[in-house]
């Protein structure tokens, strides 16, 4: 059982931190794959980053038994579901789902104050939102997360303050990046803290395990080949 | 890491089927605990029953690291949640949303016309009625369901009704008797059937990989102990 | 015209108080029957008190026209209306519908933080979600609330800042030890208060005086007969 | 206890009509008074009759403990909130709400198809849209409800449908003009009907009883008088 | 193109404000009648006020190729789309629509406190209750807007207020009696500020220019004509 | 004033027929430049196709006042929100707002069945959910429609079955390419029918007419500047 984890952002250190995530949650028989999208921004901080990381999330969504995308916006998840043979989950539909497992409500910590109207807008098309009680920035960006001396201890911060101020069950990390920082978080906090790398993860494995993919009657068949133009040619089918 | 399914129908054979579809699924280092409820009605059927059903799923959440309650009305969800010491999942709970990562959305095929009202109300509190397209009875009792000679293939078309009418990408299982159907079904409809009793042991197992349980900051700490009277007073915390 | 008005707390003065307020606002042919649920816990305070109530509900549910469930979280409502003969009304509901004729919105007090998450299930489940603009707890136990001498004081503080904080119209008491404070409670606030034992009195009352029962023909017709083992075996019908 | 039943409709006959279904809820020390609104249209079937009838609803509203307005699209009631010293229920939001204890879903039948979508404005505003299955029209014109001889049949026709189709518990009358129907309606389709004239009645005197009234401390506090011009000088506070 | 613009407060320097806001922003072939309703409160501060204003809406909702209703309540707009022969559209209505192109979330800003939940009801109807993310109240009553000299200032306040609060991405202003100081509005708190009625001229404009109407295969029909008394049998269709 | 209408799909005839429509609602002042995505699928049917023309359309978003997205699944719309110094604004958004003025509901006819999901999507997003009746489709290949010799039979048929089906008030089409028949549809269902370029294009003109463009003070301000690798590099900021 192959699973290929997509890191949409195109910086190499994430998706080996990402890979080292992945692997420690796999069961015995899964073979975990870390991928850099082949092209993208370096990192996703705007919709218009994460527009731009599609084409290389779909770039890699092939070869392997079922994909995680490792950006918390989940970018290309329709997409990659009608091109790909196996389950596709995204990292915050399924931190999201775990998290709606341990209380009533969670809280999301992430990176900028600018993502947090996708994590709004994707908690309500999971239909997660009556459990996702506040999104919250610790003002650190994407590339910093693992260079800011502080970071740890600035995220312990937001997550102390959203626990708090929103009498949240469980933290959610908002951001691939942070998956390093879930063991430790969860201790220092004292609140279970979900990593989504960790979540989509355990979820593509579940559904392997099943036996189950992507529904393909419907909305969700393979798309029809056709001519693509510019750049883009190369994704023609 | 032991995981114990609870079977809140207190039906033996049931509850081997039950043991035998968590077993199939479970990763190498997780031992399955199938128990039958010490107390309750011998199959779930009505309100009243599922509401009598919980003082024997409350007496089983005890001595393991993760339990499963193995009856597709989640029947005790919450009370367990405040006293098991690790995560608690429900079959109906899990299943849906396992099947949300499937697609735009699902049907649920149960047991008799009466059980459908409880259903949507899950679907509505765990945040999946967006993905819920439409709950079908099969018309056979759950006792019947490994007894009726006719009952897979009445299942077979009560699942083939759903996906056409619903426009569904995959069918939910509402019902723990139909466990051990659930891959026939799969091949015999071409879609995507799960299996609550698999999602929710899986789903478990997940948490405890991540080192996950239910959070116990506020609504879910422990229940404050007090005097229990009548035949329930063995309850007493 | 007989309504029994069951408190599923087995506290003997709380029922009595209960009586006492429901009696007050019956009509002249109206007979009011206060009883004490005959198993459970002394008090329901978390999710697993309420569970345990149940039975002990669902025992009285019988030889009356129509039936009170008197306590806030309005234990076993689904399952008693399958086994009645007449109308069955929690507590909760009638109290939020009351409000919800008073103003745009009302503000629920209730006695511990860990109930208001039950609070707001109930809300949404009644439709009472967009009139319900917050839940607050007073902090007081619900046995100490006719001990507590300063119990009145803290309430009137409590329903006070739910009025200002929630720009509300009206307040519901949440919790059936609180009957017998209402009358004093909305002078000292100065705004509508609703007391849910007096209300579903009323609510079950009219609806028999306009000859109406829960319909019968689907989900609340009666539950099958079928064998009950354990200590419930007596409920088996 | 005087509550006044204003009739919206200019109609005298079925003010009478209308007073006599009150009357016959009414408990015994409940005066009911039943006034035609002074001016307005002669029936009420589109959203223009049901906005000039509002002036006579409000011009009625005074000189009582508690007010019903008998007419299904509750014309005026948040504007006679804002007046009335005591409560004011509309027979629409009274029908659906008494609906709501009956079952998981009730049917509206009301008279033309181009009356529903108020209906499932009002369910909406009153939150009991999840409760509201179906509004289905009967196709008889206000006036001729007491008039055509085959109007009882009509409705019990449509009242039967509503059941089958939507699956409901109940069935909700969708115009004062059926209020004399409601008794043989319910013998003849077998399931609760609830007429509003009564259910109003009944809230109201309900509310009274427990000494509660619209909540005066923001948005229902009385208007700030001003003048009126033209035709409406009359109504200037 | 002839666009009637209704001033449903009674007022005619208002209507004169009302009228030259919209003629700046019509298109070169556009013609705007700004009116005065014939009857009704001189201000609408109240649903008592709202509820009255309505009949001097209908009154003057003839004899143009489109209507604009100039009072942020939308008063009478149902009925009378059901009577005009070209489109209508709100102020409420358009401002909220124009202001949801704008980013994630809009704050209103409107008169007085008790005129907020009238907002809130038609964000909910319109559908932009996603987009609403307060509503603010500047103190200020209605006929007082261009009187007092500290208006502009106290409304910079309330929208600067509220694009902190509610982090906001543009400001709705509340009340027809601001549309003169838009402009000025805009440039002070750094941030789009829509009018609604340049907003609801617009709206009209376009529909009339795509040849669109109120669709009236159903409920929004011509209404059934019969006959009115009392004040309003002038009224009579 | 220049509004560029962006073509996302790469068929240059179906970009002039759009311009052609687009420029035929436009007022004198205003310039209608129709233009082409410069890479992606030759038309969009699929999650996939319109993944891959966002990259075509955020190219083209810029040395404009303004910018309409000429595909009715909106690509690229909130990352285009953040580059474009105007407003942006896309044709099933506009489309759909418009319709809501035209009466309770309206039904969408689309292309394939396929399609229909993320207009459901969209219409939840935009808050329409409430008007949106149904969504059909047609059958018909977005680059067959203007070659379809049937193509306006077929339809037609379709929105004569949705008006019937849905009980719509209007139809919305849901396809650039279906832009030149609307006003055929228009005559021929006997109802009002709206297309998305024509809508798109004047809530463009209206918004710039008023002032207002994307608010940039959070989420919608222009996205950090940062490297891009791969086929993508250009995109750079």
């Amino acid at each position: 059982m192959l699973i290929k984890v997509v890191n949409p952002n195109t910086s190499r250190p994430m998706t080996e931190m990402i890979g080292r995530s992945a692997h420690a949650v796999a069961a015995a028989g899964t073979e975990i794959l870390a991928v850099t999208a082949p092209m993208g921004p370096a990192s996703i901080e705007s919709h218009y980053d994460e527009a731009l990381a599609v084409p290389g999330v779909l770039a890699e969504t092939r070869d392997a038994d079922g994909y995680v995308i490792a950006c918390f916006g989940d970018p290309g998840l329709d997409a990659a579901r009608e091109v790909a043979r196996g389950p596709v989950v995204g990292m915050a539909e399924a931190a999201m789902r775990a998290a709606s497992y341990l209380g009533r409500g969670f809280s999301v910590v992430t990176t900028l104050d600018r993502s947090r109207g996708r994590t709004w807008d994707l908690a309500e098309r999971y239909g997660v939102g009556r459990f996702c009680r506040g999104v919250h920035a610790c003002g650190i960006r994407v590339l910093d997360l693992d260079q800011d001396p502080d970071a740890r201890k600035t995220i312990t911060a937001a997550c102390r303050h959203a626990l708090e101020r929103d009498e949240s069950d469980a933290i959610v990390l908002g951001c691939a990046g942070m998956t390093h920082l879930v063991a430790d978080l969860a201790v220092e906090v004292g609140a279970p803290v979900v990593d989504g790398v960790q979540a989509a993860t355990l979820a593509v494995q579940s559904l392997l395990t099943m036996g189950l993919r992507t529904g393909d009657r419907g909305e969700y068949a393979a798309p029809p080949p056709k001519p693509y133009s510019g750049l883009l040619h190369g994704f023609g089918r």
